[in-house]
């Protein structure tokens, strides 16, 4: 009698290891290509930083002619803001290039949570600094086009075109940046949550 | 024979479902802590985002004399900043107040993934939205304080002090919400985690 219960039981056994291995390579797949769109993603960021940092860090016009309120010359130099952005977004570039090699893990190892939480954590953090830089940066590019009446400050587009078309695109480019981080956060938490 | 393998592997799956039992409270109350955290650490976010709001909102100075440079009054009105800082915070105070409810279901069941996953997404869209306004709003204290010098941006807080005092302690109330959410975000990645 103890045969006759064994055969059943080995056979559901089987058939559960059976059914593990057919669902495990499904799951690991779907890891996968999150994976590999996380290190798409983080190539595009890595794109939009440093293009940020470097066209805010060389904005730089010299105009041949003195007026009242003017120097001759504009550069990032001339505003605080602009230089933490460019120190900003290169750290943030940085950050992301040295961030490659943990998104290659989750390629390869498409159950690893230690590599995911790490990145989804320094993700957070770097963020909140190109969130913080971008913002900041947009303001100034807004006064510089447009002055504030109330407290006398005047607009100085109308000199400085060129560089407040070199600064805008800069803003414009780590915004792109801060889109993408949100993307590689969320998905790096849906991730996460189907471990 | 097949009676004398029985039994072992019965007494082994009868010692697997009693550790399971063991273990099973012990992750529940860890995620329960974290839950409750996740609480408190949201009520101290809404004190913080709305505090600012109220601070911004209500920041105004008249002074009674005239240069020739300022106008009478300073409030928040004068800089589309501000106004974007108290709006952008009010929002981030609303959000916080309609995920207590979200947070609470993670306190009752520790192991529902959906409110986790819906609070980490939500919380780092807002995240961005309050770095974002306070980046940009601590960007015109800064200027407010000290004016720029390349473009001829005078610095007011010589004349509007208390109203550069109340601006400066919204801006450090948003920093402070920030840093809650970062907290917030890294928890509940903590918790999905160990899911």
């Amino acid at each position: 009698m103890s045969t006759k219960i064994d055969v059943p039981e080995e056979s559901s056994h089987v058939a559960k290891e059976k059914a593990t291995v057919a669902v495990a390579p499904k799951q690991g797949g779907w890891k996968k290509g999150v994976g590999i769109m996380d290190f798409i993603l983080r190539l595009g960021a890595i794109a939009a930083s440093l293009g940020a940092a470097a066209t805010m860090g060389t904005s730089d016009e010299t105009i041949p002619f003195f007026t009242q309120f003017f120097q001759f010359e504009a550069s990032y130099d001339s505003f605080p803001t602009f230089q933490f952005f460019v120190i900003a977004l290169a750290l943030v570039g940085g950050y992301l290039v040295l961030s490659l090699p943990f998104s290659i893990i989750t390629i390869v190892r498409p159950h690893a949570v230690g590599a995911r939480l790490l990145l989804i954590i320094l993700d957070t953090v770097f963020l909140t600094l190109t969130a913080a830089s971008a913002a900041a940066a947009a303001d100034i590019v807004y006064l510089a086009h447009n002055g504030n009446q109330d407290t006398n400050w005047i607009a100085i587009c109308n000199q400085f075109g060129d560089f407040c078309r070199a600064v805008s695109g800069a803003v414009v480019s780590s915004f792109v940046a801060v889109v993408l981080f949100v993307l590689l956060i969320v998905m790096s938490a849906l991730a996460l949550m189907r471990h």
